[in-house]
């Protein structure tokens, strides 16, 4: 039969299948194993937020990014467009000892920023790290993001570091407008350099200026990229950037993680509110990136109360794809023992069924189906008939 | 500082704290090795689905209950308003050899019907037994909605339940239109009894079917309000009805689980795509339902192929509720250790967290931070020192 029209999804939304979904619990209750171990707490948000909310604050989101429908008393509601920005409000406003560190398991929704047919329901895993600002601190969040996808078994990954210090401080001698800046950090991120430096000269921009900016995307690689970026300016804030990174990275050699570690003074992410280092998780096997994350210490600012913070989200089924591509997902395993029930000894099966679950064992139970016996036997499954003479296995 | 407006919520959502978050995923994790050891593989379905996939099918979701929305293309979407239709919808559409079980942990969104102040975002865990209709498949949903409100631990519960042909033969004897039909089931389902008998009487109905209507308020109760409900019609749907639930029951009984059982025909249940058996999960502790289910045999026809099935979900933040009330909640365990590294101990400090860590302890790594320090060893947290000198308990 010709599934109709309306039977689909909406696009960059989808239904995940018991296959998919076996695996995406997997990855889970390994990454909730490894947040427990770490001292985090989880945090769940409300999916429907106030627009108002998001709108009002100094680090916005964009309008046109943002799901929005109207409330029945005719108040503008968004689905939860980012959980950054959702947990920072809860640990301003609802939190009173805020724990030293949040988790969270949850989907963002998102228009995505070039059209195209993004993925819009984005499923998260994601930590906070809130109340302290300073290179140990990111590098803990940064070794932090390493040994989550070391634990799922992501292979061949690398953790791409910048820091938005490097660009600001660049941008800080141009003297332009707020308004022109953001302008700048969109076109950067967007790798649209050319476009960046005509934006800069547009506005009087120094030639040095224009001349690190135009470097930007160059400034890739190992540890060496950092003196590199130095020749490029003169500007204390970008140099201090520089210099952060360098204890960073001096930090996470010291814990043995180096090989995993990368620099891109590129990265300005598409999301205004990082303060510091930012950072990316990448692999080969995917073309996009499968964790996200940086330094936002005046994030909470906008809620009302101030709590630095570094944290990163991992994109799920992202991750998934990837560990598909590396060969890494389990089959969904067949129950260990199928009960079929003849008339008049239900109550058996039953008790069998509770005797079997009690000692962990994975069962299933149905009336007898002969055709799907055979089936069974095919899987391996040990098969069991309740009849009124008792069980035996067939 | 005063909380901005826009900071708080919509009404109807909420956000779980770390208290509330960890009960959660307590409750969670038992049910989920509960689906797993009964044979269920887990599904997830979209949040965000088309319009027209509720409002084109037989058992439509009415208009209003739904959240609504505009795509950017200008299709009318909604947020998931049902999760066993999804499922059904899964099933029909996308699964094509049906597992048995599927099991899902899943929010709904829906406007409340009576107005107020209800919880709009509905985060539930729920299965769907499909491909089998019998009075033991339907015994077998109901002693698993039992377990699974056992394995959780909630206190003093019963589970109520009727069957949707006993209403439905006692108004097929007043040979109404379907139309008329529905608004009698929302009548006797908004417990309004005397505005259905009205409704019946201006249709020119039997006096015995609008007397057997009167009654059904009054019939609930143990097993014998099944011979007392025979007493009130001769109509053979309604008596099948009946003798099914009989079935049903001495099935349950024989499973020792007739403690847990009551009977409801009143029951009727606000959304019209049930076809047999229903049931509902209650306790002392709350004024509202923590579980319900029941059997739609015809639901996936909706989506172009026939699969029976029973089912039930339960909501988990009303079964938080319950366990809060019946004082089964659990404190957040603190971490057991927590490292303070001093300056240039930071490698140690992060090599004790991963040695303890891998030893399954949950550690918190931080900074120095005196104040912080005696709190924590206030909790009985053992305090590791890391220094140039080595890592000493303090």
């Amino acid at each position: 039969m010709k599934i109709k029209n309306y039977y689909r999804l909406p696009s960059g939304v989808q239904d995940l299948l018991p296959d998919e979904c076996y695996n995406l619990n997997l990855i889970e209750q390994k990454l909730a194993k490894k947040f427990s171990l770490s001292g985090c707490t989880q945090v769940q948000s409300a999916g429907l937020e106030l627009y108002d909310t998001y709108a009002e604050i100094k680090n916005k989101i964009p309008q046109k990014k943002m799901f929005k429908l109207t409330d029945s008393d005719g108040s503008l509601l968004v689905l939860r467009p980012d959980m950054t920005l959702a947990v920072a409000r809860m640990a301003a406003t609802r939190l009173d000892d805020v724990p030293s560190k949040l988790c969270y398991f949850s989907s963002v929704w998102q228009y995505p920023q070039t059209g195209g047919l993004s993925i819009r329901e984005i499923y998260q895993a994601g930590v906070e790290f809130l109340g302290v600002s300073n290179p140990f601190s990111d590098a803990q969040g940064i070794a932090f993001a390493i040994e989550c996808l070391e634990e799922i078994g992501v292979k061949d990954f690398i953790v791409d570091i910048g820091h938005v210090g490097f660009f600001k401080g660049i941008l800080e001698d141009c003297a332009l407008n707020e308004e022109c800046v953001e302008q700048v950090r969109l076109l950067i991120n967007a790798k649209d350099s050319v476009g960046a430096q005509a934006l800069l000269l547009q506005q009087g921009a120094f030639e040095s200026a224009v001349n690190a900016l135009a470097a930007l995307p160059t400034l890739f690689g190992g540890v060496e990229v950092l003196s590199r970026a130095q020749k490029y300016t003169t500007n204390q804030t970008a140099l201090s950037a520089l210099s952060h990174l360098k204890q960073v990275y001096e930090l996470l050699k010291s814990f043995g993680l180096e090989k995993y570690i990368s620099f891109d003074l590129g990265t300005v992410k598409d999301l205004s509110y990082y303060s510091g280092v930012v950072f990316t998780g990448l692999t080969k096997s995917l073309g996009s990136p499968i964790l996200s994350g940086g330094r936002y210490d005046n994030l909470s600012d906008d809620f009302g109360k101030h709590v630095p913070a570094v944290g990163f989200a991992m994109g799920l089924k992202r991750i998934l794809i990837t560990l598909e591509r590396q060969g890494s997902l389990l089959p969904v395993p067949p129950v260990d023992v199928a009960i079929v029930s003849e008339p008049d000894a239900e109550a058996l099966a039953y008790q069998t069924y509770q005797t079997l679950t009690a000692q962990g064992k994975r069962v299933n139970l149905f009336t007898g189906d002969h055709a799907r016996m055979q089936s069974l036997k095919e899987q391996g499954i040990t098969l069991l008939l309740a009849s009124k003479e008792g069980v035996k296995e067939i």
